[in-house]
């Protein structure tokens, strides 16, 4: 593109031109050919013109070559790039300094403003501009995916990432989701992600989709954001039913044979899967359960439970740990002969086995939930810490409630119903977020050894 | 509410709590009854609890109280909310002082990025958190708009507004912006919309709205958020003609007499309005306007010149204060005559004097243009600013282009073509905001009196 | 357009056929130029190339262009087209002469649907090919109403009507309408067909239809086809209340002053209105009215009470017919000086008056709607054979309901409430239809003067 | 329901009758039982109720009655209701003998009118009020799909199919259908029908389908019907190339490997489908086919030639008769050699049998397109008649275009391209349908063996 003065009149090839534009006007922009690959230094170089005068004429022309250049990246040459960001799009230090000094002098609100507008990194400028171009803010959530992947491996990449977090936590707030039903009527291009991302009773096709969706008692909830209208954020799998359910597979088989219920009174959140890896820790399941169950409420009022059917992902593992110590605090000696039936392969199909292993796993799976603390204080289970911070309540444990070769893997079957009752849920959270106290029903509590059930309860009620 | 052990099952009423939640859970939740009013105590109490545990449970059902709340409150007690939320959730001062402390001690990024964490106010959280209710984004914008009103009178606001700033510049962030266009079959509850908010040139009513819309030769653009769905940002509205118009009345005349352009090949931007007082300072103007060339130059690719017909809102201004003054540097004796023909009413009407004032004018107005500057050296018009940082030229002066009575009053009818022209956008932009040089055709340049063209040219060529 | 021979290949310009095609192929098929208008007999050509082989490969080219010349006819012009159309396109009648004859001979099914397939004019697949183009329906529509405003002075066209009825009550067959609710937030292009269309209280403007939508308590609804999109069909207008109005200026008025009603228990349709001309006699009123009370019972489970407020528009002019009588049966010597007043401008206005004519009017308006008839045997007011016939009862007079000059110009201000109770709809609707009974609440019967009270009453028991 | 007095108020149970309106007051109003299913005699019961007085008040509930009744029955219980309707719902015998002796006395076209409305039979008015039902206008057509099934068993049902012909031929109408792209954006229930109803080359699952949408090289593009939402009428599978494809399995294997065309000249139509077995003979394929190519062109400029790659279903049976016969017109003494080939499995996939086998069917499938002549005249090959009635040209034959196991089996592997060339659509439809002369390129003319070539040529100039 020949450079012109300023002020002169020209025939210009607007079409020409305008084609350029949509096509590589941002590498034009910054001497680099059409239809060569970018580089590390090319992308580089085209983020500090982004970031330039030139970035405010043209920005929407260099955030689309910057992303897409970066997404043809190799993997290593994607590291180069991010942790070029990192380094390279830093805050002022200099005005950081002298504004961190100034208030130091004098604390007062302006001075403080003063030091927040210093001590933004320019990081955050960098992607706000490159959200300009079509189709960014996927891309941007594909680039943090990357970013967290390479987390531990470049400590440089920290600080990028809470730059991130500091800006999908305004763009991704709640108030901009959008609750969306999915059926089988939804785009197909939705109904394969469903398929792809969901996360924990693996869909295995078109088919069991189906089963999913279609049936009167079934429902799927997924929340989407405007700017990435077919990818799901979260998305929770429901079933409507008439009593709570111990067992998962009753709830995935086919429900040809049996008849739907045609008054539900209980709805079960079976299956809760974050769809985007690149949007980890910006949180939006506790809306999304409380914004279904509202939602639920409306479409069926004849509903008056609401529970999951949960996995206890950490038990397993848990469990071995505390066997291998030489005295632990929840296994007792007597425990030992049930206990060791879990090393057989195929106990959990023997009902002599499994009832003994019932049995013997009740208390120790009570104790897994109610006593075992991280050494931060809070519950071992995953799981178990998204719910109960979300105001719900244990309410009931399902040993051999999944008897799937991964169910017995990871919690040798056990499965749990968290009960959510709008009534309790603030007060459950606020003694759990402040106190670290474990709501929980007193089926759960009775299953508990020893002397210490006494001092639960007590603690549950102060 | 009573209040219920946690662990203990109860059976609950929860259809009414539900409807409870719905309507007043908020207020509930601090002890508030449900029909009253709020006052200015409560709703700084409910803010409290939003942006406390409770508020992470119950933070929809807070939000909309407050919202609510606030937009019952009188003038005054608006003003005492928002400089209670200014003073009351500022950043923490302590925290702030040791980050800032350790940082000046060992400045390096990690310890940059925790003075940024502190130095956050708290207020952005706040808002973040009353985003949460529905409607919210649209009742913040109110909110700034309220702020705006009284940041003169109230300087605590000021650090407010920045905050504000600071979150809506992600909010509405160009990627999230969506261009519609605006027909006579969009629904009438945006059309009333349309009607108020033009800011430019009044529309009459409906009949006069229709004249923008339907004729094949007019469009209106208007940038939308998905969370304000019947909102809209900013519109600018386009005739498609096939030169470039001097005068504005024609265009707004019902276009019934003469048949639209069959092959036309200009596009006439001839109002831009900011729809939300709200958003003012956060900029998407120039987005509009390079979307729009876009789009229409697919739909009709015959159009090859784009340029606005523009208001001069600063001219008559400017002008009467250099007739006041005893020497001005862009008046000279010799137009003193004609120009005292401006105080004569009606002088726009009778061809004799607005010959002799557009004759005299059109130096006067080519220097305000281009030679008239503030004290921060920008040209001396606001829309000169706009569209000149956006990579406009100055295309052309149109004496009398506007005989309106706002049009006289504000510029003695004078208005103006500005012209994007793609190829020279990017250039333009970074000519006048790294050193002020204005892009200007040779038409307007030969206006201009006295020995300064030539430098006025030379400055424009370096 | 060359002629090729089959089988050649050709180097053909083939986007300029195309573009040919969609704009003047039809005419070129039978050698009519481009640009110029059609007549009379070029459309009767095109018309006859339509119904023959050609038509079947060019059909959609040869309809476009016989309706766009067809609308831009004269209008005497137009009337020869349809007498054209009328009388050039009739049955087969050397084959329906042979098929009647056949069947007169044996009469069997098979032989009778030869007769119907024989008796069937070329007419209606005239009419079935003329809608191949695109915008067809409507137009068709609009070609009846033509043939409609000139049926009686020509004859001839009466069977070409026939044929319209049968066509058209197959294509809006109710199953075909769709019911949508009409909105403020409607495109403007509907809302001001509303205010074009609307036949019983005029809508003075846009603000009046505000008023008609807007509120909480108005609704609109109106059948569309999908082939005729924009264009409403027949809409009616509803009030929410808490009791059975007996005045339409209460409703009609701005309700800013008075709240909506919190719980209405009473749906009022105070105007229905047929939009279109030319479906004149294809039937969805009643379908209408029915939906509409099943859409709001469903929205708003408080209603109970569906009724009209209905004008009367037959009452005036029946009357000046009595009271021209030597001897009327409906007026009794001692109502003359109250009818009197009837002839003083004004009255309406002055209670004295008001209350004698009141109390006058009563016992005659009772008597024109349940004993007046027409020769046929009908209730003389249209309103009240078609409220009548969809099986509402006719449930309380108003005299004085509607004091505009043209509620009093028709029935001296009259208003009638018919009420829709679901429960009886079908037996009023049997009753009425096979015995001309009218199903009356007891109140109007009460009006009745006279032996025939009891009869009355008899003849509506048994 | 307890019948009530007309003109009685009472405080009636509203919403029960609601319910039971929208469950079952089609079966109350004939006194049959909530609950029970319906018999043949029910079904014909509620037909005579829905022609009565009683059908005009209550029909919708009638309707649906009759058509979830008649979903629900046997096989053989549908053939009695269908006969029930055929035979008692004749046009009325009396009156129409009356019309044809008094039209027949004086044939006018008044008389005619009266004729045409006594033969329609009362069947035609029961599918209207049928219609009334939601969802009905589905439910016909799959009921005349049960008819079309027993027709040729019970010739009663002749009349009846007619009536269907009749409605339907007004119903689905061109101008009533609307043409949808499908892609893989697509709502999943719509997918699934295109996977169930492609009737030419089977799609073998998601991923196939998927394989036929998504690339950007392919389209789908369907008719639908506004009153049957989620169900295509007829789609048609089309491939962007750039040039005339000879064979299927390239175009039907996974494109993944190789590249789509940048630049496609050619548009394949490989595949058409119809979808409803009950929308026989109502034809809409041609209005699809020139649709699409419109659709085509103006979405891709650079489109100029519009081929099929088309199936030759009838031939390898019309092959065996004429080798079976003793002297065939078509094959000579030479071919047998080849031609045995034929019978030994594998033929296709040996190079020198593959080979010798093309040699020898060439001049007999050239014939059997050209020569070989049903009864009336027509081409024997069924496809052949639709596009070459479409005004289509012959324009290639591709010997073992299909290998696959069907291909072999219908066609010994025989594909043809048939051309749709606008500009000789025209003439060649109505040479077709005129005298049926077959257009065809002069390369499948030269196959020809004999001394009819001249004559064929000949024949093809006149």
């Amino acid at each position: 593109m020949a450079r012109r003065r300023a002020g002169a009149t020209a025939i210009v090839s607007f079409l020409g031109d305008l084609l350029l534009n949509i096509a590589d006007r941002g590498r034009a922009l910054v001497g680099l050919r059409r239809a060569a690959a970018l580089g590390v230094a090319d992308i580089l170089r085209l983020a500090d013109a982004l970031m330039s005068n030139r970035g405010e004429a043209s920005g929407v022309a260099l955030a689309r070559d910057i992303l897409s250049g970066y997404a043809a990246l190799s993997e290593a040459d994607k590291t180069a790039v991010l942790i070029g960001f990192a380094e390279g799009f830093g805050p002022p230090m200099d005005r950081l300094k002298a504004a961190a000094e100034a208030f130091l002098a004098e604390p007062d609100p302006r001075r403080a403003a003063a030091v927040f507008a210093c001590a933004e990194p320019r990081r955050q400028e960098l992607v706000r501009r490159l959200n300009l171009a079509p189709g960014a803010t996927y891309a941007l959530v594909l680039m943090r995916a990357d970013l967290l992947e390479r987390k531990a491996a470049h400590p440089a990449l920290a600080a990028f990432d809470e730059d991130f977090v500091h800006l999908f936590s305004a763009w991704f707030n709640r108030g901009f989701l959008v609750l969306r039903q999915i059926q089988w009527s939804s785009p197909a291009s939705i109904l394969e992600k469903i398929i792809r991302y969901e996360a924990v009773h693996a869909i295995a096709g078109w088919d069991d989709l189906r089963r999913r969706l279609e049936p009167q008692d079934r429902r799927l909830f997924a929340f989407f954001h405007p700017a990435l209208a077919d990818e799901p954020l979260i998305f929770v799998e429901v079933a409507l039913t008439d009593s709570v359910p111990a067992a998962i597979q009753p709830l995935l088989d086919a429900p040809s044979g049996q008849a739907a219920t045609k008054a539900p009174t209980t709805a079960v959140f079976y299956s809760i899967s974050n769809a985007q890896k690149g949007l980890a820790g910006i949180s939006f399941g506790n809306f999304l359960i409380k914004q279904v169950v509202e939602d639920l409420k409306r479409e069926t009022p004849g509903l008056t439970t609401f529970v999951t059917l949960s996995p206890a992902p950490g038990f397993a593992a848990w469990l071995a740990e505390e066997r291998a110590k030489p005295a632990s605090d929840f296994i007792l000696p007597e425990d030992a002969r049930a206990l060791a039936l879990l090393d057989k392969p195929g106990w959990a199909h023997k009902s002599g086995a499994a009832e003994a292993v019932e049995r013997a796993l009740a208390p120790i799976a009570a104790a897994y939930f109610l006593r075992a603390r991280t050494p931060s204080g809070k519950p071992v289970d995953p799981v178990a810490r998204f719910h109960l911070g979300n105001g719900a309540r244990l309410d009931r444990l399902n040993p051999l409630g999944d008897r799937s070769p991964r169910g017995l893997a990871q919690s040798h079957g056990l499965m749990v119903n968290y009960r959510y009752e709008l009534a309790e849920i603030e007060q459950n959270h606020e003694a759990f977020a402040a106190r670290g106290e474990i709501a929980a029903s007193s089926a759960v509590r009775k299953l508990l050894r020893g002397k210490s059930v006494a001092s639960d309860l007590l603690a549950s009620l102060s």
